[in-house]
């Protein structure tokens, strides 16, 4: 049981079904003094919805959040802060023609096999709405990473196979006006067709986003078990439709060797310089001062229209076609999450950090 | 602070330094009445140990276990079982030559902008050695996962960008007869060959490695924030060296469909069975049933002969030739600690789900 | 920061100020498919609002309940349930005048030290209402011991030195019908004049409430840090206003000698019977299957309408009247709270104890 | 399971039993930079000695504490400290003749039923060996807090019914030197006689002991369930053979009123002053800078030679006698135990206080 709660000192406890009366979450050791309003969570609940273009679902959803504790006179107390998102366009019937039906590449088998029941409407916990309290609560993260000259961005880097590789980071910044939350402009036309026929075919793509954390300072993270690219694997792969993460490098640098792998370091200026970031930010599991850079897979959203073969609850076979208001691919969506749990996970090391040397734990 | 300290039921906490006096843990939380002796836990020590091959450290590590507690007349009390390995073979002075220079892909620097100091010897408690302790604990979680049906498999699937092609489940189970642990006899007769190469370039290679449990019951892992791919991929990058993690389809899943990544459902001769295991074996966060399968990304070893550009601790440009005992990939050594780390997130994950169901929670 | 969940396996995360929008909590790990509706929360909730007599507030307080998510069909599903209550009548006014004066015996001039502000509106986050979430939380709690055969009772045993000593077990599972929760009548009415003649004097009164857990299983509870009865007096002392717990003879056993103290132990019609119970159903941390007793000690009202000698957030000497609806003795409103938090321990110790042994951790 | 960690930041996690290879401790989180030695872990090992009176156990006992990690060059460094103390005269043929009885007031039975099988030898891990722990672990919070201003007294303020009354702050300092550790000759004296009594009757007398912390800074707890009190009671009530906690006023505000038990606040020479401390330096669960106050009651020792009923593993009716080495009151050796686990939560407390404004987490 549990699993709602993340994080040990910026605890984030997320509760809510898809179909139920509201989705929100709770957020326990918040710094006291911070001016905090419903709109600086606002503005990052917008990013989550589903975009303009072809891409997303044609659901109208509002996710207003509204503040229920923790902040008076516009600033935070150090008490818990609840926000909650009532539900409002919630359309059961969409979902109650495969009600007993379990949705191939969803939880609903293994939600079943665990507790021997399920929410059946729209996927109940394991919707994607459940990612709401997840970024109400990295709104927050961001405003505190703020004060301390921390910025996290992100972008998608790959949609169906077709890469961003010309962009800027002024791209970067300005990524959310692209519909697919891609920085190229050519890649993001190719991906375009790429949807539209994926569309018309009752498929779905696959692809993969990018997270950048600048202005961290050295030394955040513990070592050993809770490092901070361990921490931040295990954040990304808990957002539904991830299904790897890797650091810097990554994959890359099983193909590569030790003298180009390395980054070399160089008292630049005055300061300390690495001469390339393959090691993404993170030595040892404590940041190094460079930029952070982490990479997911998002798999191909699940929900599709053509026929799949099944079972239902009674264990007998059966087909099913998920017809519904389903993003062809759910990356962009997933953006806004990961970048949120990125932030959550550095509020956290933040403040465990504290403490980590004598002279300065007064 | 902190962060020595794994899992929420089979808590297991790491302690110790390459070049001090002993490395070990402390198991809490393993059920009683278990047959326990330190045969087991230096059965899968003994894998840890480097191979007789080419490719690993010439160090002569006995690595002796001795427990100190927490086992009574054979089996286990329920009281925390304690751990410890001396450290024998220890030569201060291999290191003592770079011992204010930061050697650049190791957490020397990081470790001394957290901490404003550092054990320099052998990297102290950033060692590899520090896996020892994750070893020990992962020998007590696999007999526990034995009792229950469950195996832990894994090979090394990459070397050199050279990969694992050809191999049965049988080459798998006597994969640690081999020196690089692949089960591909033609594969691993050319990474022989590439890290002969490495080794007269002064250089060192990367790999990958995968992780197979079978026998895993449905059910197991937590939604949201404590996924059982989101404690997996927590666990395994929160070893050192490890860049990136995959489950199932991973990477691959974002170049695909939806249509072909979701993994049909049929009732096989009455039992529930999955057509292709593109997930992994996990869906929603919680085990299918299927296999769990899992890779993970081996950065080349850091510590390579070539000279390299670095700086000391008193911020000052420096060369570095990290001269010692290395091995020149470390994705063989890896491998033994990632089914430990795997081992210990399924005990736990076993322990959580008791109660789960009201009818179950006696 | 934190400090607002309370469970390891059965976590309730609270929230909520007195006079904000609203306090709920969040319960995560409650088991799968027990019935549960709002009119379990409700009678519970109901037990904590403030008698018909004259020892409390006249406050008119409502406190609905709603269940915001985790119910599916009558039954939890194994989601957190969110639970929220609206504060409706919250009269800023009564406070205003006093906001920037300390309340002699309130958190006031400890959160502002700790937080640099505060919210002065009734105390806040340290205001009794906080307890709702509590109470709401322990409401599932007592519902899942009741299905493993485990009721909780309890009784205020003193008030102004005047102590319940003839009573029933019948007067105890009735108390909630005396004004003051009180089992002894006679005891009741010299309690009555006792808080009359307080209301006069702008006084308040101290009290004790004794709480009894029957048909605990022997085995619950885990050894040394986490002792059951350590979590209980940690549980006790964290409501607001308990300055004291005990166990069993508790500080009685200060003054007694080991030949009385122990409590020996005979087969009785081949049943383990224990022929006192002095160690209050606790021995070495663990339930022995005996009734489980506990005792706090609630100190008087904080609030009362003396002038008293205080300071101001400037820090200046001032004199203050704390005006406003308050109870004469707190003990009776803290009792259904100290229930529900021994309940809730119980269900986190029921959890952990599922997996105690290998046998039976499938 | 599990329960023998303790602590958010500053973790102890302790293992051992009384007849096994070792007992120890491993502490993760202690910051670095801090000058550590062996000696500074046997000073406080010593307090828990027997002392060379009447009152205790003749067993010799040596406890030599080793450092196995964390420290290099005599400083700490950030990571995990563990310290072993080998168990040296470990008579286990005391112990054969009863090993297959429950002995009353241990815990004998309880982990019996637990865990299905039981470390009959002197208690195994119930013993009072197991303290040894946390008082290493103590001794390096009680250094931590010393550098912050924060120092822990006690002593033992009841034995038997005999209570010192008159005592001066010099008294408390040297109480180690007494061996009853109560600070009141004549109460010391009367206290001998009644322990020559009891040990002629074969039996065994309770206690009390107090605690206080001086120099605490106003600010430190975290509210509602995470209370300063509340982690206090927690922390002492999980020490063997206590039965009662109580802060300040504790059970005595029972009887109090508002007027009485409210301590006023005045500004004194440009310093905020309490007029009293009823509070024990302790409001609404947060540190007011006054002096904290916790007494706790300790049990007359279980272990006694006089005969007693009881029964066997068998479920069938026995006498006992526990005849060995037994304090004939334990308080006095509880003494160091409940000082170094107040010094425990307090540097928790200190440590996670750092994040609580904004304007502070840098």
């Amino acid at each position: 049981m549990a699993g709602n709660t993340f994080g040990k000192l910026f605890k984030v406890t997320s509760f809510g079904e898809s179909h139920g009366e509201a989705v929100g979450c709770v957020i326990d050791g918040c710094p006291a003094g911070m001016a905090l309003s419903e709109s600086d969570i606002q503005a990052e609940l917008d990013k989550r919805k589903p975009s303009e273009g072809i891409a997303s679902t044609k659901r109208t959803e509002l996710d207003k959040a509204k503040i229920l504790s923790g902040v008076f006179e516009g600033k935070t107390t150090g008490a818990p802060i609840a926000i909650i998102v009532q539900n409002e366009d919630s359309r059961p019937k969409d979902y109650g023609s495969i009600a007993k039906l379990f949705r191939p590449g969803h939880a609903d088998y293994t939600y079943f096999k665990k507790y021997g029941l399920r929410d059946y409407r729209g996927g109940g916990r394991s919707s994607g709405r459940e990612t709401i309290a997840r970024v109400a609560a990295g709104a927050i993260a961001k405003k505190i990473l703020a004060q301390k000259g921390i910025t996290i961005s992100g972008f998608v880097s790959e949609i169906g196979g077709i890469e961003a590789k010309n962009f800027s980071e002024k791209d970067v910044a300005k990524v959310y006006e692209n519909q697919f939350r891609v920085p190229d402009k050519e890649a993001s036309k190719k991906i375009e067709d790429a949807v539209k026929k994926s569309i018309i075919a009752k498929d779905s793509l696959g692809g993969i986003i990018e997270i950048r954390a600048s202005g961290v300072p050295a030394g955040l993270g513990e070592p050993v078990f809770e490092k901070l690219d361990a921490q931040i694997a295990g954040a990304l792969m808990g957002i539904g439709a991830v299904k790897g993460v890797e650091i810097g490098a990554g994959f890359g640098c099983a193909k590569s060797t030790g003298s180009k792998n390395n980054d070399p370091i160089r008292i630049v200026k005055g300061e300390v310089s690495f001469m390339s970031n393959n090691a993404g930010g993170i030595l040892g599991g404590v940041s190094s001062g460079q930029e952070i850079i982490v990479r997911a897979a998002v798999k191909p959203t699940s929900s599709i229209a053509q026929k799949q073969k099944t079972i239902s609850e009674n264990m007998v076979n059966a087909d099913i076609e998920v017809i519904g208001r389903h993003d062809v691919c759910i990356a962009p969506r997933v953006l806004p999450v990961a970048e949120c749990m990125v932030a959550i996970v550095l509020v956290n090391a933040l403040l465990e950090n504290l403490g980590s040397k004598i002279s300065e734990s007064k």
